[in-house]
């Protein structure tokens, strides 16, 4: 059975600390094994990937079938019924309308002693997005992470997705195709990171590597990180339910089961004023267990790691919340935007009972990604600054170098490097000679 | 002597792509002591701080003394000549205004099925700095650091220092306390890193650790990363200077000396299409390693890592200088708005002549904590963004979910994920019966 906690319990700050430092994942070392396939791909190329493609994913693969082509993606997208098509068409437009307000803008401005500063944003040139395989090949992942891309200006962006024994997702194809990726190839696991990366003969590097993916995927991004630029390590999914008295139990339960069905390791929480709730939101998840498809998962990650909390006042909900800074809170209390006024951290936030946490993951428009293992204290989810950076501008003109010039050279010889100093003395003795 | 390549030279590129992937920086392997180091942090807490920092940096301290005192610190700044102090006030006032601009907005807004979405920005929490000791201890980074964390709103802000056999830099301090930093800590190494992520008796943990160290604090950051947010791994500083004819060759040198001073690994280059300021600057660097100060280092520098450039063309140059992707970019040419519309790589443009790159060391306003190694391909420099975080906000009304609800059901039963599914039909079914 999951934990209930009373604040008003004497041992509740000890047991809530305790489920704050709860591991929930244990990944196995990797490491050496993700080392060694990185070292390979280097040194051998298409040859080293196709190689490992056949020992992993049992599919004999040639420099010229490690892509997809337009008339296999052509035929398997045609599969798709036209229902599934129309989902992912609204999902794509609601993630772009949403992604294209983060664009950041650039600045330039004149200060008072006439010297220009600013600065630029400009997209990265080449992205590769790594989508899993099998059970967790999700076409919403592809749209959350290729869309942003696209928005941002990335000219070049590549997916891999492994299709063990040739099993390739229809849907996948489909969201890569309306999210605007430009190459797909049917490869994964740190062979397919270290090509994106690296590069190989049929494959050209690139320069940042999003999406999630097994222990191997996670270890072979940590390795070429400083190569390549990265996107977050993402943990086990976990939700965090604020209700208060009068929200409907059963509603609560299915938005918390839905993160339970992720994953053995996903963390489902409710914490509630309402002791009646409590136990009625208790007790809908124990039905629903009975039934759902997905009950083992579920059932394994609502007994070690679900919670319910009751709490005096929405004020404790919200420093409790912050605390465990969820990756995805729903407020489903009466004045939800009053309540999120307190809440500091947090990687998305639902407000009101009409929200379910599974809008936020298909058609919402926010991204999906979001920062897990209380990383919402000091991170973000994914969006278009993903794929931009920043260069700053400066200008200065002889005036301004006069004004702001001593003090830099002052600086530098303080800090004992005198050739910083004399480049900007050698300027002003210009100026004054 | 430094290598001297030109376009038109039949090995060019080969010559070039070696310059590219030169590898510039050889970290010891120091993974195993860190590790002990951390472990050692968190099962001691203080004692294992004293204790190591007792054997690193000779200095014998209590669980009371490991953080200066405020009499302390007046004691030592007090020491600091005006004209510093007004230099740093000066400094510091330019970095606060630069990146209050750099302040992202909220957002919210109601799409047209009804809808709320938005995001809201939060500064995190607590953060850490960490500030080397010795000859790298350098004040100005500490400005740098530490002013853009308190624009950002953050409310806890430590430093940690090293004082080797006891000795502080007063202009550290005085930049600490300018700057508004709240707590500074006398130790260093990879035991204040462990003590800034995980926290001891005295030291309560932090949420984001930034700064610049050794090979032992980088490792450090490496394995907190996940606990604790923290910035890039900072590598050598490089400097690439696009000069066009006419311009002063003294002035190139000194810009070039000044990167090369900082580190035997550090990297200047030039890239010109005038052969005769080609050899000038080449000549003035020789004459400058003759006199400088740090003439050892910088000579190394230079000898190992520089290199001069000869290209038919300025658009040739910019294409070269997004190849490289420099941290620092002088462009040094007639009309140097014109020419940086052409980079789309780098982490700071310095526009024109009268823009020394040691103006944006110190006082130009930009940070300069900026991405190295060709990093600036997918990041950029520290700014107020890396102590903010972004929470997303979606609030769907009945009507919203009935437009958009069916087609997340859609999704959620095609992904296998039956409670994501059910959670909106939930409701959907309320509405509808």
């Amino acid at each position: 059975m999951p934990i209930t906690l009373d604040t008003t319990a004497p041992d509740f700050e000890a047991r809530f600390t305790d489920l704050l430092s709860a591991k929930r994942e244990d990944s196995p070392d990797v490491d050496d094994i993700v080392a060694g396939i990185i070292a390979d791909v280097r040194a051998r190329g298409d040859a080293a990937v196709i190689a490992l493609t056949e020992r992993f994913d049992r599919m004999t693969l040639t420099p010229d079938t490690l892509r997809f082509s337009q008339t296999e993606i052509a035929t398997l997208i045609a599969q798709v019924p036209e229902s599934e098509r129309a989902a992912l068409e609204l999902a794509a437009e609601r993630i772009r309308a949403y992604h294209a307000r983060q664009m950041p803008e650039d600045a330039s401005w004149t200060d008072e002693n006439g010297a220009m500063l600013g600065w630029r944003w400009t997209p990265v040139s080449a992205a590769g997005l790594y989508v899993p395989g099998g059970l967790a090949s999700y076409p919403s992942s592809v749209l959350m992470n290729a869309i942003p891309a696209k928005v941002a200006g990335v000219g070049r962006l590549a997916i891999t997705v492994p299709t063990p024994d040739g099993k390739a997702n229809p849907l996948v194809l489909l969201a890569a195709q309306i999210a605007g990726v430009d190459e797909i190839y049917r490869i994964g696991g740190a062979q397919a990171i270290a090509a994106l990366a690296y590069g190989t003969e049929t494959i050209a590097p690139v320069d940042k590597i999003t999406g999630p993916g097994n222990a191997f995927v996670a270890t072979a991004k940590r390795r070429v990180f400083g190569k390549v630029g990265i996107d977050m390590i993402a943990g086990p999914s976990e939700i965090l339910v604020i209700a208060d008295k009068g929200q409907n139990p059963d509603w609560i339960a299915l938005d918390m089961l839905s993160q339970a069905e992720h994953d053995e390791s996903a963390q489902a929480i409710l914490i509630t004023t309402d002791a009646d709730l409590a136990r009625d939101v208790g007790a809908a998840i124990g039905r629903h267990l009975q039934t759902l498809e997905r009950r083992a998962i579920a059932g394994a990650s609502w007994r070690d790691y679900g919670a319910i909390i009751l709490v005096s006042d929405l004020t404790t909900a919200a420093t409790l919340s912050n605390r465990i800074a969820p990756e995805h809170l729903e407020l489903c209390v009466a004045d939800p935007e009053a309540l999120s006024q307190q809440i500091t951290h947090a990687g998305a936030i639902f407000l009101g009972a009409w929200t379910p946490e599974a809008i936020g993951d298909y058609v919402g428009g926010p991204n999906h990604v979001l920062p897990t293992a209380r990383s919402a204290r000091f991170s973000s989810g994914l969006s278009v600054m993903d794929f931009l950076k920043r260069t700053t501008l400066a200008k200065m003109t002889p005036e301004a170098l006069r004004a702001i010039g001593p003090a830099a050279e002052t600086l530098a010889i303080s800090e004992s490097l005198e050739a910083h100093g004399l480049s900007v003395r050698a300027r002003l003795d210009h100026l004054n000679g």
